[in-house]
């Protein structure tokens, strides 16, 4: 019996991650909720360098990062990959995982500001946007359901910690409507398609608790700058 | 016949990460050198994202981002293995790169800022190193020739990628000296360790010209900002 835990947070996009690879791949686990103002002694035993969640705990080895997690999980139960097996295909979805990686702080720095420092994050956001709606889902007439073709991958998992979040968060909590439809219509596509598939659909959570949850934190973040 | 060309410059640390890999392999391959003042247009063509080097042509395919072409390496010859093939192992290969990977923006930061600004990055630097001798490079009475153990490995030319430029770099061009002999025994033992490792000891930029070229751009850097 393989003994599989994850110590994470049902409002984080990184630990919403790890569930969805686990569950596309059909792994049981034990979900283990951490209170991020009063983590568990265990989490900073599993974690001692970044204190974070996720963890996953496989046979009493723990794992951390999110996208190292997806990159075990994907390596140890083949079952239903989520990788592509050309190598030079697989190439392609890691440097699109980078991409994602790096777009996260960034778009999250508006969620963190406001008027003029948080125009420049717009634009920059925005750019980068661009760069996945003309480069990575698809290129000239060529459109694609998912960013690695027809079936999910690492690469949707990756966005997808940003697409639910990060768009829905920026525009309820910040008031900026990034994705207007008519200028990424592949991005557009592709965010309902991947909150289609019902995994992904059944492990999101709640909308409105967490623009509320989202809300208090931002309250709090410009209030103490 | 397999065909490899690398669109690299020899005063790019990232560049070296991938000659390394592929000397470390015993990989043939020929050296593209470009202008980064004025990139190739066909490595523009390989890298319309980022436009940067390095950049690796296997059979006609490019591979962009250095860490991604030192893993597609790994895994195209497995000949002088430079990942563990156990998963837990590889996870904390994995972690390790992540850190470097994260690390060099920081000590870059310190580059191009002066004064106080420069001392926060300076912290946070420090911060690092600290995090990477204690709890990288051997915990207790144990140390480590290598960050795997005895053999070099990716996570060696992720950092060594640093070690290099940025020590050097910020010592005698910021005159920063970051790395007190007294305070980081593994990591100056490390140092030396992966230094005498001949593929890297006959593949490291001449140190004077190196910093001969990064006090210009720091000098344009400081006089533009």
């Amino acid at each position: 019996m393989e003994e599989v835990k994850l110590h994470g947070n049902c409002f984080s996009p990184f630990s919403c991650r790890v569930t969805w690879a686990l569950k596309l791949k059909g792994i049981p686990f034990e979900n283990i909720e951490e209170d991020l103002s009063n983590k568990s002694p265990l989490l900073l035993q599993y974690n001692p360098v970044n204190k974070q969640i996720p963890v996953l705990v496989h046979v009493g080895k723990p794992i951390c990062e999110s996208m190292i997690i997806l990159e075990y999980i994907e390596e140890t139960w083949p079952q239903n990959p989520l990788l592509p097996t050309d190598p030079f295909e697989r190439v392609v979805a890691r440097f699109w995982i980078k991409f994602a990686e790096e777009m996260g702080p960034t778009m999250w720095m508006m969620f963190r500001t406001s008027g003029e420092e948080q125009e420049k994050f717009k634009k920059e956001s925005l750019e980068m946007l661009k760069t996945i709606e003309e480069m990575a889902l698809g290129v000239g007439d060529h459109e694609k359901k998912f960013f690695g073709g027809d079936q999910i991958s690492l690469v949707d998992l990756a966005f997808g910690a940003h697409a639910h979040w990060l768009l829905e968060v920026i525009e309820k909590v910040v008031g900026v409507k990034l994705l207007e439809d008519h200028k990424f219509p592949r991005l557009h596509a592709w965010i309902q398609n991947f909150k289609q598939v019902p995994v992904i659909n059944q492990n999101l959570p709640d909308s409105d608790q967490m623009v509320l949850t989202f809300k208090r934190n931002r309250e709090r973040l410009l209030a103490s700058s």
